[in-house]
């Protein structure tokens, strides 16, 4: 594998000899700025070995680097191992950023190549400040992988299906006419959306182009009284090009993009500079005027409507079936069969495999036992996973994709015997997850305002969690959707009904054990008052939490008033979709405490 | 009155039409961007006869409009009527700040004066940038209200003494170093200090040029080896003079600053784009290269040293003592005497002078009784004080400036019969005031992470305050100081060790009556583990919280806790200082609940 990697690098050396280029830089991501990728976008992983979810890569001709943040400096150490490729740590103090290195480590008169198409056009602007003084040619080299990697997968084509109005609750016709519209109070005449979570929404469509993601790859352009949709047009169903074509969509091969875009002239284009790539951004203001904002689809899609919420409710319903289900399997496999993490993996998956309207997973499980579930960012595969023992606990990350919703939940639970620490910083954690869910706030207020609810508990005995506590979840779409966020990180947007959050604060004990207790729900107006609107949230997942864990006295009233009333209604709700036996079993786990 | 501003503002119109200008700004504010201002740099005042400490005003041929926030609607209101001024509101849903309303209503080829002189440079970008598709031209006139404002007071020269190392902890050649080193780190050769409170702070000098703060007029430029000070020489004191003189300060009268900034050339001049006039950006500018960020004083002066500190805590003994003084006449007072607002907002101040070391107000009292408590930035004459009954409640908050530091402290008591929603009430607030207190974080966190402890009593019974939290608290300096700060507002700068804040949640029932509780308190390193470090904060402030107030039932285990203990912490600190029989008083006030 190293050997591999060597060889690439020297390949990319070569190539980069023959344009004269004194460096590249690869962003790793795909022409949409996606989260997961297809493996046609993997280039980190093929120039580098390295397979977490972010990093940037630049290789000059003595020196490559990978630059990746505190979740993966474990992982990349491993992956890098051998390959002569150096780790920049992001995110600590100290950090070096891209850009910053750039400047200090290119001579005058260099030449930088960058690919436009996979890069975000505010990390060109970054590196652009960064080199302003200094004379660095920027070199756009579209067909920078193209003579290393020889066998690259072709773009994904996959089938793209329509999802019906009583899944979305509102048409694409009305979603269009929205959207147009809300361009022209931007001042502009058309918009493009590029981002595929956005694209999937706008035109009530899901593909599978990205594992765990329902989306396609594709592109549109919608305003002056037409939609332009750029995409795999012969993998569309049938009904569903019909319907478009019917509603005046026009349909255009996935490549023609950016043709199209070049010849346009004399408009006023919206677009999103958090999503757009470089090569967009150029075609777009080659001829007419750029105005940017937040993505109109993003804006629009972020507050579910009451057909999707109800879909939620659904989902929720069927996943919450399919863990307990998983939760009777594990208490009997533990103590009867040999089973270790990548079994509960598999089961997770399965047990959801049989409930009515499941699509897939909507992202890789993490299980992590003992000190494994320490490790936030595990990923497990049959070789490296843990067996486990009727003792001790088991934390577990997974979530479904089901036709009328997305869902993501985390559980930690008791295999057998706990220590008092373990009860105790298990209470902790959900003293946390339960004062963010009794939040009330007025309108107007941020997820980094609410934050700190959920790590209060934590943070008064000197504890804490190195991730966020919430984050957007799509409807039936990706799992992290944004702009929704509950976390410390400024972020202006305000938290509105409608948004769908996890609630997920967490404990980690570097070698001993991990917990962690995720909750989704959605944020509703709960009064209005002479001091303005106030918001709270509703809890729309529907799965016991361990009491075995919790230590009753470190639970004030509400506290364990909420947990009674969650477990009563996660049983009302639950029993007719178990089996006997299975439901003897919910009750014993939803007495209350 | 109204008369007056008819003619002032007639006679701005023809001083207008002579420089054939379309509309003048006036900022409001002064050269050093202050907060409080010196009589000489009242124009809003003398403009419009609005005596609010914010408002924007513009003048064009045919308008006159006055912005200013919610805190000033209603005394705007009032003190606008009969002058033909309008008033535009600001911090509310569709308001229209100045520079979007002077790009919506200038005409093409139109003339805005402005005076650089007292124009933030922040402001003067965002005027820029809202005009820079428009063909307005700028045109700065220093003298735009000599001709109209003719009997203008002259600039303030009060006495300007030197504080012992005893009080500052830190010398002014030591402090002068500092901030040299930190100015060539940020690339700069030197360093413009132009906010007085920074100006103050770095010669460890004080004034009286602008009441309430005890700065003085003046600019300083630190950096290439010397230190030059431009203020009213005169009138500083001679053994602060000859002392300036030794270590090579030099010293130049406060006019001439302009004239040597412009001279200088060849520097890279780090100057603060907050606090910076536009005319000093203009000079420094002209022959110089400029660096932008926070004024090195401002972040040095925010984390106060331990002399400092200690300082505080006597100064907060000493404003103790007079506020339980203070509360021992007032119990009797109301009772057996004919008092109102006004009566106790000098009685403050009386029992304050009484104390060793106090030097002035450090903000004029704002009083309260049953509905003026409602009133947030109430300003209490002789003419409009509601006379005290011994029943409702009174607020009032107050401040001291001491030799060894500066208080600001508010408190809400029963002057006879409350109601139980009164209680309630004051509980809810009680609450927030002490979950804010016994926050603990780890490093890094910001105030906006922290201001929802304060908020969440009230937040879940739908109630809310309109204020900010907690501000910055100057050491024998300005009242509010940045840039500490406990607010929902986005602010990047973390809490550290050593910044000062009060902590003043409240709930204002219009109409009805007022409540708040203020104490000071510090920020402390409370423990290092291996999640980080974590800080918490000392309650400063030594006041007893009126008991009578609280609803003992809605008081958690650890708030009661922290009440008792406080009480018990006021009772052995100031029982020394009180004569026997208010001795007496503080016990009663400080029994446990």
């Amino acid at each position: 594998m190293n050997q591999n990697i060597v060889k690439r690098i020297e390949a990319i050396r070569d190539f980069m000899a023959q344009r004269h280029l004194d460096a590249i830089y690869i962003s790793g991501t795909d022409p949409h700025m996606s989260e997961y990728l297809c493996t046609h976008w993997k280039t980190r992983e093929f120039v580098t070995g390295f397979t977490g979810s972010f990093g940037e890569v630049v290789i000059t001709r003595e020196s490559a680097g990978l630059w990746t943040d505190t979740r993966y400096f474990l992982q990349a150490g491993e992956e890098l191992e051998g390959t002569g490729i150096t780790m920049h740590k992001l995110r600590v103090p100290d950090a070096i950023p891209v850009p910053e290195w750039l400047m200090l480590n290119m001579r005058e008169g260099a030449r930088l190549g960058l690919d436009p198409v996979s890069l975000p056009l505010s990390t060109f602007r970054q590196i652009m400040d960064a080199l302003s003084k200094m004379m660095v040619d920027i070199i756009f080299v579209s067909d920078m992988l193209d003579e290393v990697w020889t066998d690259r997968p072709a773009l994904p084509e996959k089938p793209v299906f329509e999802l019906p109005l009583d899944i979305t609750g509102k048409s694409r016709t009305e979603k269009l006419t929205t959207i147009s519209t809300m361009a022209r109070e931007k001042g502009a005449s058309a918009t493009i959306v590029s981002a595929l979570d956005d694209l999937a929404w706008t035109f009530n469509l899901r593909g599978s182009d990205i594992d765990y993601n329902p989306v396609f790859m594709g592109y549109a352009i919608i305003g002056n009284g037409e939609t332009r949709l750029f995409t795999h047009t012969a993998t569309i169903d049938g009904q569903a090009i019909e319907a478009l074509v019917n509603e005046g969509v026009i349909l255009k091969p996935y490549h023609e993009f950016y043709n199209y875009l070049e010849q346009l002239g004399g408009q006023t284009i919206y677009l999103d500079p958090s999503t757009a790539n470089t090569a967009l951004w150029q075609a777009a203001f080659k001829h007419n005027n750029v105005v940017e904002g937040m993505s109109i689809p993003t804006i629009l899609k972020a507050a579910k409507n009451e057909t999707e919420l109800s879909g939620f409710r659904m989902a929720m319903h069927q996943d919450g079936c399919a863990m307990v289900n998983f939760l009777f399997w594990l208490k009997h496999a533990v103590q009867s069969e040999t089973i270790d993490e990548y079994t509960v993996s598999r089961k997770l998956k399965e047990f959801r495999a049989m409930q009515p309207g499941f699509v897939g997973e909507s992202f890789s499980p993490i299980v992590g036992y003992r000190e494994h579930g320490a490790i936030v960012h595990l990923s497990v595969d049959q070789q490296n996973a843990l067996p486990l023992k009727p003792e001790g606990i088991l934390l577990f990350d997974s979530g479904g994709q089901y036709k009328s919703g997305t869902t993501d939940i985390t559980r930690t639970v008791a295999l057998g015997y706990v220590t008092d620490n373990q009860k105790r910083d298990f209470t902790l954690v959900l003293k946390g997850m339960i004062n963010l869910t009794l939040a009330r706030f007025p309108a107007g207020t941020r997820g980094m305002h609410l934050d700190v609810l959920a790590r209060n508990a934590l943070w008064q005995q000197g504890l804490n969690y190195g991730h966020g506590t919430g984050h957007g979840v799509g409807h039936f779409l990706n799992v992290h959707e944004g702009p929704a966020s509950i976390r410390q990180e400024l972020n202006s947007y305000p938290i509105a009904p409608g948004m769908v959050f996890s609630n997920e604060p967490g404990l980690y004990r570097p070698g001993l054990y991990g917990i962690r207790t995720e909750n989704m729900m959605v944020c509703v107006e709960k009064e209005v008052t002479e001091f303005g609107t106030f918001y709270g949230f509703d809890t729309l997942t529907l799965c016991p939490i361990d009491t075995r864990l919790v230590v009753n006295a470190m639970l004030t009233h509400e506290e364990k008033e909420w947990l009674n009333g969650y477990h009563e209604k996660v049983r009302t709700e639950l029993k007719e979709g178990l089996d006997p036996e299975v439901r003897e079993f919910l009750f014993e786990l939803t007495m209350p405490v």
